[in-house]
């Protein structure tokens, strides 16, 4: 259980959520009745049409002791990859179905908030990765993500080849369409439909997935979390190379680029409330029937 | 076997090869003492350098009884595009390694081509599909292919939805890196990375492999050739997708564009040696290991 | 649309059904408004608790138009391999959920029943294995089956090795748990648990899947039906080999036995209601979601 | 780098190997050079024809610094089950192709020895799993293994129900062929046939992969090692179920057994030398092709 007590909130808001603002209105009601100061961020603000104020997300991020975020994964995804630092507790609500980050639904909010201000909450600690793009040497971007990257090639290019490196150590050259390399969180995404396990989110690891690899025998591979992975793109091969940060962000690759993926001194904190653990959640996504 | 006099041979040449010219020079040299006439595509002349005159390829198509290609099975898979209405057969020779198209390695290319002027040979008609594009109603571009097609997102899409009809009723849309429907022929090329199964080449069947689906129960469907194929994607995610032919063509594809696949009326004639048989070729190909 | 009249019926019922005699009722009353004669194996009468003479199922088929199988899929193909060479169109009712080969639920039963009276239904003529057992060069058994075959190893044998020829041609010896060979109709039963593609059942083809295979490549093969598949367990592993018919039937194999599989002369006449179509059962059993 | 100095050697060789012989005296001949006392388990001396007296391999454990194991991977597991209390190191000399565990050949093994004596080697502490079976609630049996355990279905049986929780909690209800709880040893056994990812060997977790599971959705799952991991078999399904430890013993299952596996409390301690990794031995067992 955890025991901090919790004096501000900070409320972030996909954009443009259909029914974000009635949601909204039943969240901040609820803190105002429990005389609990809140942040809004500009897509909460906006739904709330200038009830109140709009704050910067990074300047939430520095006042609150709890983050609640209302979105899908992809919104708790590019709040991770910023708010992590800063080690403030995380509550994923999902406006849509349930998500494997943002496992609280709309009809649980209250409840859980309810639990969660009683301090009958978990925290999840989840990993995340560092990866570093270099070029010619130079140190060219620094990225801490929670899910995973991956190297691809375009629409038009077949083929690609993908050389990796642990710990300094050659492992293969892949000849793919593109390589993940995913946190345990990001197990149940990307990497799951390229043919990757799911691993237990409590988990110290990465997991390695090729992309339709073109030696059959290219299987996925996990390994621990404190090695360093490098990546190097073929030369041949190197126009049509992107880099894909968690699925959102994208940077082209040049000749003689170079990736390196090691184990981020962050983790996210995900709020998690007793009873509703990884598996029911696992179960439920994956349509694997109840008990 | 096959009967018909070859009187008249073609050759073909991937440009750049090595070692091609010391083959060439074999191969023609042969062709010479047996007295059989032959014209060079400008690949085979370049690599001649100059010792025989450039004829286009849809010139020689024209007028040989039977087409050697030299290269690897992108070569083979080029000219197959433009010679199948032609019925012209094709012998396809490997530059390098073993390939699932130009199965005769360069060791054995004279020894084949006694027993193919000697009528030792059978034809192995794979069968073609048909893939035409329609943009708002009207077609634009109308391909033969001897693999596969591909619909496919650009590096930077995370997911695409493609819409999927056989014979006019709808089958599912599938959410997806993208989607492929390949031949038998094809069925080890891009497919098998995908995870389709292997198709017999005298099958008469398309293969729809969705390329890392979402829904995880996605799996490779084989259909019979006389269905008509319709794909669509969905509006939202139409700017970041192209259709790819046999790999090597290209085309964006816009909102609102359909792919519509059918069996080709053309098939492609592939020289075939008695004793080399497709799964011995696989068996290889795979690295099976032998009897 | 099928249009021999139909005067005669026969009922087949899984024994011991726990809503059975219910069912049975509401479609045998029906049958006698309609003035059909009707006939009960001794599972339908057993249910009916004596009011209708049990008949066995071969007498059944031979008296019979139109056989109605109350039951899951695994008693539509118990049914399908006995009726098969009478060409007896046969109607399956499932008595729990949607079944693959059982696609008219309860709640269909009679509206389905009243458009087959009228003439409104398609026969969709389903291709069947046949398998035969040889021992010592004599032949032991003859089956004609509907879904598959499944040659396994003992659950304390770690690998038995399976030597496969098509047309009298080797294409490997596979080590493995085990080897399927499916029809388009059991593709979708053993074949793609273990990682088999999905055939449709106009196919005319096998697919032949390896179960646990050792060496990775050794993907699931799909080959015309006109070809001879011969099977051989190779002599040290023999002791512990089995033979599965529509995972229905086991028998014991020995050393040196070999099984031969072809395409079988009969094929099992399933009914089909127009409008509910093959790719509509798929996506409901395999949880796609809709449209 | 290792550093106890190694006073007396213990040889293990798999019986009737064709070119145990020769091998052994070239091994024993070397260490009597070297003075090194060393003792013979009945394989090696059965081999020897006499020339050294034979000891249990039980004895050798007990009085040896470091253990040769003459045979493949199969040999080695056999031995790790019992040597693993007494933290001995392990040689493994692969008698004929490379194996997993056995990762010096023929050709090295002189030379390896002479690293290690040298004290020029490295120790890969591999965990164990411990399976215990619980019968009525008491504990029938109780294992240490390297690889893993498999709960699978006989031959005859189409498909068996395994409840699996992990510390306490439900997971899921597989419906499949059967189940494997590997360790990160064991990755590239079983599991990897069955589809299950590779695990670092330095990794500290299970992978818990189902074999032809009947929901395709069922996906291997990696845990860490810290679980306890409830096995159960559903009652109707019990007396065809059997339990198999290494693929070495099979023990079978009655109605209401549970397993529950852990991890063990002894690792194996692997002699590595440096300069042959793990990724090494990857590539060249899955044919990746190399650098």
């Amino acid at each position: 259980m955890a025991s901090n007590r919790i004096r501000r909130v900070g409320i972030v808001a996909k954009p443009h959520s259909p029914h974000a603002r009635a949601i909204l209105r039943r969240l901040t009601d609820w803190l105002r009745r429990k005389r609990i100061p809140f942040h809004c961020d500009p897509g909460a603000a906006s739904a709330l049409r200038g009830r109140k104020r709009a704050d910067s997300r990074q300047a939430i991020y520095r006042k609150v002791d709890l983050l609640v975020v209302l979105g899908g994964d992809g919104t708790l995804l590019s709040v991770a990859r910023d708010i992590a630092p800063t080690k403030v507790p995380v509550l994923g609500v999902n406006l849509g179905s349930l998500g494997f980050l943002t496992e609280v639904t709309l009809g649980e909010m209250l409840e859980t908030l309810a639990l969660v201000f009683s301090g009958k909450y978990e925290i999840s600690r989840r990993m995340m990765l560092q990866a570093r793009l270099f070029r010619a040497g130079r140190q060219l971007s620094d990225h801490c993500l929670l899910n995973d990257i991956v190297l691809n090639k375009s629409a038009l290019a077949r083929i690609i080849e993908i050389e990796v490196a642990i710990d300094g150590r050659y492992v293969t050259s892949y000849r793919a369409d593109g390589l993940i390399i995913s946190t345990p969180t990001g197990s149940t995404a990307y990497s799951l439909s390229a043919g990757g396990p799911i691993i237990h989110p409590n988990m110290r690891a990465f997991c390695v997935t090729p992309i339709c690899p073109h030696t059959l025998t290219n299987r996925p591979i996990v390994v621990p979390s404190q090695v360093t992975i490098d990546l190097s793109i073929r030369k041949e091969s190197d126009e049509d190379v992107f880099l894909t940060l968690d699925g959102q962000i994208g940077v082209p690759m040049k000749s003689g680029d170079r990736v390196q993926v090691r184990r981020s001194r962050h983790s996210i904190h995900l709020v998690q409330i007793p009873g509703k653990r990884y598996f029911d959640v696992l179960r439920n996504k994956l349509k694997w029937g109840g008990k």
